[in-house]
């Protein structure tokens, strides 16, 4: 049995990585290409850093990957282009149903946070709280305000539902934060200069 | 012996991939180095899509991966912020001393350029002519006018003399990308509104 990418399923796999978003993932790859689709924003998820090791070349033009690891990303996942502007974000789904863990985040994810702000750019957290069918678009900024007054190590909803933007299921896009960064940077009705 | 990124160096792959540019690929990451430390871009090259066909599980953090293949990259290699605009780029070697052959960009990839135009992103070619020892940026709108244009499978060296701008080697940073597009879309001295 194949699943998503063609990677074989089996029942370890299902135990381990049964919490990583994959719903979230897949909305967010329908939204991104509505946006494609409709010239309203050109936004990729980046590919998946993988460490090679080991790799056979059956020819010049077929290789074949026979060992390697999976990395971490050392920027955040998903960026692109929107009225100009760069845009930079990472989607997390968590089943905790009061706080978002920042382990989730990883240092260094942050500090590219930091720098996209200091060059004029849009960067924010898209998180899922999937118990509580709540999704909410955080802005960077607000995410370092927390993380520089808080010595805790996850974030309440509490917080989420004050600081950031409850972003509602829509049938198309499903989760539509272009139009939430319209509201926050463009200051005008959703798509109006496009 | 071990060859950048882990991969194993074998004589079949110095024969099939002795073409790579991994010279400029080294040099535009010590470019792009230079202009994140220095807080003037905030440039990444993507990592390579690779398509996981098995994966085995020594435990829940531990997964290796025993059969994946490179998959081509649907957009350009490099992207990123300067001044908060939307940078999108690919870097090409070639070896060839006349012209540059357009079988080395994919049709989704001048798809996607047309796209980043339209959105009012910066996107460009930084090719370079091993043999004559010649670096040039081509802006986007002049490659898609060249192709809109010709029917020829290759961009002749003339081309990129007349339309493109040549880019000097320096000490660092060794390809200065930006300040071209800061000559470009900036109208203005180097880095000057940083």
């Amino acid at each position: 049995m194949k699943y998503p990418n063609g990677i074989k399923k089996d029942k370890k796999r299902e135990t381990c990585f049964s919490n990583r978003g994959m719903k979230l993932e897949s909305e967010l790859n329908d939204t991104n290409k509505y946006y494609l689709d409709l010239n309203i924003a050109c936004i990729h998820k980046k590919p998946t850093p993988i460490k090679v090791v080991d790799v056979y070349y059956k020819s010049c033009k077929e290789a074949v990957i026979t060992k390697a690891y999976f990395e971490k990303q050392s920027t955040l996942d998903y960026n692109g282009i929107y009225k100009g502007k760069y845009i930079d974000f990472e989607a997390k789904e968590t089943k905790n149903s009061n706080y978002f863990p920042l382990k989730n985040i990883h240092t260094h994810q942050i500090k590219h946070m930091e720098k996209v702000i200091q060059m004029n750019g849009i960067t924010f957290l898209i998180i899922r709280f999937s118990s509580l069918n709540l999704t909410f678009y955080l802005d960077g900024s607000k995410l370092l305000s927390f993380i520089e007054k808080n010595d805790r190590k996850s974030i309440p909803v509490s917080y989420f539902k004050e600081h950031g933007i409850q972003i509602l299921d829509k049938l198309r896009p499903t989760i539509d934060y272009i139009k939430v960064i319209d509201d926050l940077y463009f200051k005008g009705g959703i798509y109006e200069n496009k």
